[in-house]
């Protein structure tokens, strides 16, 4: 079961998305990588993520795909996230370009603010080659909100690694089940 | 094992239920359905949801199945519901024949409030075709809650297919281990 | 692989035992049992528990399992337990002979009081067939407590079942994984 | 599958690592070992613990492993550290050579102390033998920790056994899948 088409076929996709009227929000979780060391073992490689994908409106409950914009949450970013309080805030910042030559010149933040009934979470891209300046808004109730927390909080110990690691699940490069 | 008793034989049922003086409610899971996308990725289909069953009573600890009222509760009511702070009440309203001409004339309606020692979860069904309107209530404990809440948080993740996504479990349509 | 031989070599028992100057208490899940209903589907036949197991002490960390007692602590009741909020306490009361003739000749309780770091455990055993009345408390830390809490939280949605229905594990009657 | 290199090539290994000024902190489950009974049955032998490796930092972000220092937090460790409130501490004491007759000559001391945003973790090791006394402090801030606290949240039930022997995962003792 080595061809690419075959293994397509094991992977399933699942995400959460909540459509209001400015923007839509979808979130996933995206595994880790494994690599073999020179003893024999398996080891996290790159640590997962939560991908957040934020979609314009562009007429009734139609989104715009071409303008989507990701955030992906880091681990630690994730921990953040699932211990926030009620009435707290938090803000993320990323630069695409870090380790590129280009570093500094598209800034991505991410904020996470309380309202009556839930979290605005908003996602601004400042792109200096572009010269563009893009923020779309989700409005998030309280009950999304804890949908996400839930999920989160599943997906954490999967986007480590240590579910891995722990047995309870096999891992991406085809590690035999024999040996789990 | 493609045949369908074949496929059977593998579907474990498990529900929780409390056995009240006016009604009894059980609650179980039901997992998302999953379809194949052209470019050979599965993907969720249907979210699943949390369904409950209330059962009148008609008799000392008899209840009747014939009468039975459902009410599925989504991945987003789940969160609702497993976010309720102690003397916090909520509402939800379905209308099962929403995509149909005949929209508006049955009305759901599930709703959670505090009392002394836990909840009363009521669904009301108001049905404008048969021109009935009943109301089923079961006074659930705060330990019979507790467990409710815990086993909703367990299944968060499973009917929002994240458990499936994460390589955790198998999916419902056959995908082989192999490439999992 | 139908020899109850060769089942027995797969079953794993694993406890949390604690040990204090008057007795031990350890605490291990017990599996639901299913069974197949006449269409083929698979359903709980008996409900799991966490068991709980008092020795009294016979001297220096060392216990007397011919003295031990036995409590069964249902899903409900689990509930109770891990939603014990602090400084509150619950009792929980069994009759083991409840469906014979000796009904209420014997009674067990169980009681959950909070001290100043943790829970008191106590079971009390009343017998009138063997006129005994006997009483063990074992101290529990909040750290202790904390395990056990977390580790009954985990354990509950094996003990309902809802773990098997949602596909995570296979169960105790050999449906085969192919099904899964 | 019973030889080394091929059980290797099975074992998954991921940490949870924060790196700060003065010292690195990684974390990682290492699940309990099993041994077989007369009867047949399959039982922890020893349990898991969740293994802290804190590192000195010898130049800009650069750690030095030959002085690592390690701490294996016990299940009930964990239960106090998953438990912590805010603005709470804990400490944990270990003699390393306790069964040895250089029991005492090396005391190594664990504690957790909250701070503006987040806890302070430390490890001492006082070395009567080789005269040394060693103490490696790590910031760990609210986000880090509350990764930390879902991650053992999540490893707990591994390192006790529970998740193996309510059949969740298959042991370390390659016990086959048939009779799981």
């Amino acid at each position: 079961y080595g061809a690419e088409g075959g293994r397509n076929s094991g992977r399933i996709f699942a995400d959460y998305a909540i459509f209001k009227g400015k923007a839509a929000l979808s979130v996933a979780p995206v595994l880790p990588s494994f690599s073999k060391t020179d003893s024999g073992y398996t080891k996290v490689d790159r640590r997962g993520v939560i991908m957040l994908t934020f979609r314009p409106a562009i007429g009734e409950r139609k989104y715009d795909s071409e303008k989507k914009q990701l955030f992906a949450l880091s681990v630690t970013e994730v921990g953040s996230f699932i211990s926030l309080g009620p009435g707290d805030s938090c803000e993320f910042f990323h630069d695409p370009l870090m380790q590129s030559r280009d570093a500094g010149q598209v800034r991505k933040s991410l904020s996470i603010k309380p309202h009556t009934d839930g979290y605005f979470i908003s996602l601004t891209v400042a792109n200096n080659i572009l010269k563009t300046n893009e923020r779309l808004t989700v409005p998030v109730s309280t009950a999304e909100f804890a949908v996400m927390r839930a999920a989160f909080s599943f997906a954490l110990p999967h986007i480590m690694g240590w579910a891995h690691s722990t047995n309870q699940v096999s891992d991406d490069n085809n590690v035999g089940r024999d040996s789990l």
